[in-house]
């Protein structure tokens, strides 16, 4: 029998799923077992309602909630769910994603909602916090995170790596061996 | 009997009232019939779906809406009902209704919002409009708010006289007379 | 004969059309007879004074107005006219339509403008609009107006079905099966 | 014996005080057991890493960390831990608190950094949120924390009462009954 | 007789006078004759109409017009004028005065209006640019300016004896003379 | 003998002349004698001096200055002439001419500088209001310009028939004639 | 004989030295022999001139320039000399500093301004940053910034301490005891 | 034997090498020796806490940090060392570099760190001024360094020329002679 998901994508419009795929790819990445869907705070109020209240009775630990312009989804999915809720700021046409970041992330006292950063950095982050939430009580699922972090260490170097290749070339052009 | 309401002010926030009085002001002295209350997207959203839902049953033929932060209210009870809902950003303290603003009126196509001014301003301009649509259908009420532009004009002159006050002073302390 | 027209769409510039023209199809799609017409505040100033005059009695009764900039368009009509006029922040070139958005939505207390979102999404909102403020009156238009977002729930729905694919398609990559 | 601290509330400055106590409050009120102190990610950088490094350690579950202008002590502590750190963006003297907003949830892909409203409202938040991720293993503290909610939708309905009673009182004055 | 007006200063409300007064105080201490009224573009339209289509047969030659919000008076004077406008934008209460700068400074490509700093300082410059203006054609009060110019500059070099004394003061307090 | 230049453009960079060519279409349009030069505030500041110094001594009396980013030469140009200085913003790459844009506007009282729209807009209406300025004191070229007016005027008009056809098609397209 | 001053602070205005005092008190603080003075870009341009060209052979070898609004000292100045100049953008009135920020910070790429935060911290930095580049061939002034920073993150720590006190005093409260 | 390597450049990721790269060019053509590699604040920030600790121990005079987004790079290292830290902040994807800009320049007192422009501009322009740092006990380098700017100043007027060629062509096609 397959596990119970974990954590729930949603978005709040199906073009939104080019930035939320970012959340899903470290799920998938993590073996979360996760769930993903549309759901409007706009245009599917009723299934966003019935979403959020049985959230928690499904065994879902996290809901990852990505919109963008006037984004209500994640708010108002965090007024519906005790739930931590994490929200990813979709980049907008217009502003840039300006409008969705201080739509989401300036929520007033009392109701939460964990803001990430506009797109898709915001994405990963996102399913990497659900990630530290639940490894708060699975300790394989903290060290796999720790390997994560040390690996994602290690890439940055390899870029350094890129860089003092042509560091070296630059250097025998003007005749200079390293310091 | 009294007449059906007509109107319908809420507010996320019963400190919003500040700003939504002005609203009611403009209704009293159209004596339009209306109702007003504190519903938050956030903290009562079950009562704001029953409210959205009902509130074109009970006759009421446009919704009111200021809310200021993460300003949710307006844009959710416009995807809960076909009724006209006007917006009144309120101003927010840290980022002086920026974020109100753009959380309203950011709206995604298919569920418009009509959205006013930040603050007071707004708050008046929503109920004028709210007449505005009503008197479509009610000859009186048109040729009242003809006469109350009018007269909101005279004020403006009536600002200009004092400025003329001071000017002819001025002239006359440089001992010139009025061109 | 023909019916009246009941709404006007305007705008300040012949290139204002590529964001305005998302409102007039929404106008052909629920058969709302219209005008629209280019009227600039700027460069035919006395041709935007004799329209605003005159649209009232000519049976109109919502404007539409599309404006970028320093938009001066809507506000100068709702100051001259007492019909509903919703304003369309049309995207400008260096500051992305929140020179445009500031210069409609700013209004001063007393002249109202109702303002939706900048560019197209905007321009569906405020055809939408001005049927859901007909529709007051007209309860086929209404009932119509209901089964358009129901409509558009549905199609939020297909998206999610899109996703949905995708989703099944990567549990299986996984070896796994939906939850 | 007392138990084991859960939460640790951490802030760049003594001035950030006024600020996070409003997430204190909540820890309180919760019966949450937390510890609070000020780390400055640039005055002590030293004490920083050595407390981030021994955070999870010490069994300590949630930080909330608060800082405000260039606000890096969020950022730098989710760097150096994957315990799940919470940000309150504290509102600077002359950008007010948009600088600290945007130092905070711009975080690259990789080091996640939850990140609640600017202000006040985020401190409550982040320690609400706090609650949230612990009431995932603690059926006690979830039903305290639904209670809670309720209790805070009542008081919206008491801010409702007073709305209500000025109408009343202005319905009277203009002669008329509620409807 | 006294001289023609030759700078008329309008604005769009009595409250700007705070702001305005700043220009006219310039035009008292160079003499030149001028007018100061209160037009609103939104309460007053007809008035600002034939304001702008009187002033140069009258012999205005340069118009100054402040207003705030979504400042619309300083471009509809200048579609109806081929005068120059030199227009001030009026600190707003919620968004400081950017509303009405980009009101008023993003005039599409046609329809030129002179834009000044936000406030006071742009109140004083305007009436400054005005004098300019009209000096291209009078010596006298070409040589005027440059006079005020160098007061103007002495006086910055008062306050930097202010600032001298108490370098001064310092010095001597540290036991050091100034070098 | 050819007339004396009357009005000077002036740009921080060659790269502005993209932008500043649209003031210089408007001065050949209108048979205004005209100088056109970079000159770099701050990679020829002395330059500036003697350019700023003696640019009224040889008869000019519009000086239109164009700069993108810190932009300082608009500013600096005015603090060492007298004659009218007219800025346009260069749409800046990161900022899209925010920065220019307040670099120059908010001068401080007792140096103005007139500022226009940012980018092509800007430039077009900087040599307009030359002309209006200059066509003060030369009747002739008063007239050109306000029949430069009409015709855009016109122009605006031939942008609304093409609206017109459209709105004929698919006036047809759906069975109906013009109301 | 008094040595000879290394740092020469100067400010658009008598207004800025509130703001510029805190140069001056670090100044003093590390006993660093400097000058300050008022000059001001667009009010005594020569004067700037002179003094940018002469500040190198007069043995200064670090400028502080504060300005604010459409701040065009510290850029100006830098293109005046190659002496390292380090602004601070002062708070202005109506844009919060941003507008002197903007005009500081966004030098074109040859002409270097080494920019601070906005306001009193920015002049606070400014004068360390002075000290550290002196400091780089001054070994003892290189000790005493490395034991200011102790004292510093000392102080950090001293505010702490209250922290700690209002914090037990709570633990009191509830009965507990510190973990 | 090489020289000592003065100048240190640093990155928060290996995509910033695009902007740094501009930094890079300047040191080579002024031949200082310079060492650069990829450090990030958030992904190696032990890596980064021991660069900083030891850069001035290895004859490092100034560093130079690029970093986007939430960028802590630069003010971290600075907090690390007493050594100039000059900060270049990357353009961004979602907010144009603004969050990069606040991020770095809003440092606490305290703490500083010199900021640049944005991107490109910022890179050349943090290499210019480690150049003008070092040239303070270098003469050569300080020659070198206004030979630089003269010929810099000598290709501004190379940009003149080619406006010059279309402004005499211009003329040509208008029959006129240069004036």
């Amino acid at each position: 029998m397959s596990p119970k998901n974990l954590v729930s994508i949603i978005m709040g419009s199906h073009s939104d799923y080019e930035t939320l795929k970012h959340a899903e790819e470290i799920l998938i990445e993590f073996q979360i077992p996760y769930e993903i869907q549309v759901i409007s705070a706009h245009r599917t109020p009723e299934l966003m309602f019935d979403f959020a209240k049985s959230a928690s009775k499904k065994g879902i630990q996290v809901i990852i909630a990505g919109a963008g312009g006037a984004a209500h989804l994640p708010g108002m999915v965090s007024a519906l769910t005790t739930l931590p809720v994490l929200a990813v700021p979709v980049q907008s046409k217009s502003l840039n994603g300006l409008d969705s970041l201080l739509s989401i992330v300036q929520m007033p006292g009392g109701i939460p909602t964990a803001t990430f950063a506009i797109g898709n950095a915001g994405a990963t982050n996102a399913a990497l916090f659900a990630i530290q939430i639940i490894s708060l009580h699975d300790k394989n699922l903290a060290q796999k995170l720790v390997q994560w972090r040390k690996n994602r260490a290690d890439k940055a170097l390899d870029g350094n790596e890129i860089v003092q290749e042509k560091y070296l070339k630059s250097l025998k052009k003007q005749g200079k061996k390293e310091v």
